[in-house]
């Protein structure tokens, strides 16, 4: 029964990233005065949306619809989300420390992301697209549920990190390192950008 | 040619649901002032998109693209809507009967979901998600296209019943019970559940 | 390195295609005021999105994340657009030069998509809608990212070329004519009822 081992680094920043993205997304869901339906879909879709683009790119069933380990998680953060928005106030998304999980769960997704695609055998665009949209893809499509503009695409240095991500794991496979550097570089490029950009505020510029 | 088996209450609650949404997506489509073009694309998209969702999800071609029984229900379906268009009124669409309709085939189609999930060995929870996907993706899908907040999202007891009905199919497997007994309790309970909320005006509250 | 034979007039198309296709979602998404991220975001899905749809729909992993030539077009048509949007004036997309590009990259993307759905065996219902989501889904996709109803669905005589020229390959194959006649008539009959539609304006009508 004990699914995440503690001394593994990604199993842990991966269930992390599970919680701080059920909530976020269950919060969103309930700001949008969704009914209780509406916000586990908000929750389980931005925690476990991207994970799902990055297997169906692949070819495979889900691991979301497959194992249970993940939606366990999820569904614990959803339980506290719900409780929280009854309880407490919404400020929660501004704390450090919601920030930083935030930013531990886009690395890890993105790390995910590079290895699935690679085990796949796509190209080094393919690892980088598949590294963002596993690190970005869940709240942007809850985003769109809520007719939304993907926020990554417009308001913040969000996407980047998971991208840039990508490009280090590309890096460290084609200068021969063997796993786990590639993903070791991944996850530590794309956490030390976000934080980077959130401390000092960094933003892309517009065309 | 007898592609119906008219014994099958299966194949006649995936007829009768087919009709229904896509009538529903067409008219969707007419009052947003789409061209001809967008009408029968939200017909479509409406009646298959569940059923093609699904599929995607579990990894195969979706089989509204390989058989072509379903197709022609759909387009006699769109025919219909159109000549509806022009010569009756919309208020169709809470006439008791066809709301019986919609709820016979969202009932049909999540048991094809659940049906599909457990033939691929997708989770429990899997199941759940295959057979709400399957009974209202395709409703969500159109509303998507018309940048609308998917109404199961925020309006209606109406998702529920298909993930119900997901909680039956289970229920049913884990109790040992043989087909067609799962796929019969998630119909059941999916239609039952639906007609109760329509009949008595049920809500999910809002968190 | 010559990944592109200027004697294969398919070939030729399909570069016409993305490069079209690539700086239209650019100029799109730098309209929107999209960051530079979302800019290339925006150019990328409009020019390869259509191509991923139609693979992922029929099973397998998208070309455009396991090849490098088409994505090297389209980045050097975003760069260019780019550069564009800060230099020149927008007006681009109303040139006729730009409006040809455009529809030789849709007729070339129908073929595709209607070559790739007879390969995997699909009905000639599942050939039409995957010659025209090839040709369009890339477009649509970019107007649902910016939560606008996709142009297809209301303004243009853009979707229905497509589609005839899906039924054109379909006709083709019934009468028994081999390669690569099908894909042949599939471009001729959407580029030319396309390049018809633009110079006499025609519109389908609302229902």
């Amino acid at each position: 029964m004990v699914w995440v081992d503690p001394l593994d680094p990604f199993a842990v920043a991966n269930v992390v990233g599970l919680l701080a993205f059920a909530i976020a997304g269950a919060l969103k869901g309930a700001d949008a005065d969704l009914d209780l339906f509406g916000v586990v879909v908000l929750g389980v879709l931005t925690a476990l949306g991207g994970g799902m683009l990055r297997d169906v790119l692949v070819g495979r069933v889900p691991v979301a619809l497959t194992t249970t380990s993940d939606v366990t998680v999820v569904l614990v953060g959803l339980a506290f989300a719900v409780f929280l928005t009854r309880r407490l106030d919404r400020r929660l998304r501004d704390h450090p420390a919601f920030l930083l999980s935030d930013a531990v769960g886009l690395s890890a997704f993105a790390a995910t992301g590079a290895l699935v695609g690679a085990g796949a055998g796509v190209s080094p665009f393919g690892v980088v697209v598949l590294a963002t949209l596993t690190g970005v893809g869940g709240g942007s499509l809850a985003d769109l549920l809520l007719t939304r503009v993907p926020a990554v695409l417009r308001e913040d240095f969000y996407a980047t990190p998971a991208a840039v991500g990508g490009v280090a794991f590309v890096l460290a496979r084609v200068a021969g390192l063997g796993a786990p550097v590639p993903s070791v570089a991944c996850f530590g490029a794309a956490l030390g950008l976000r934080v980077l950009a959130l401390r000092y505020d960094w933003h892309l510029p517009s065309v």
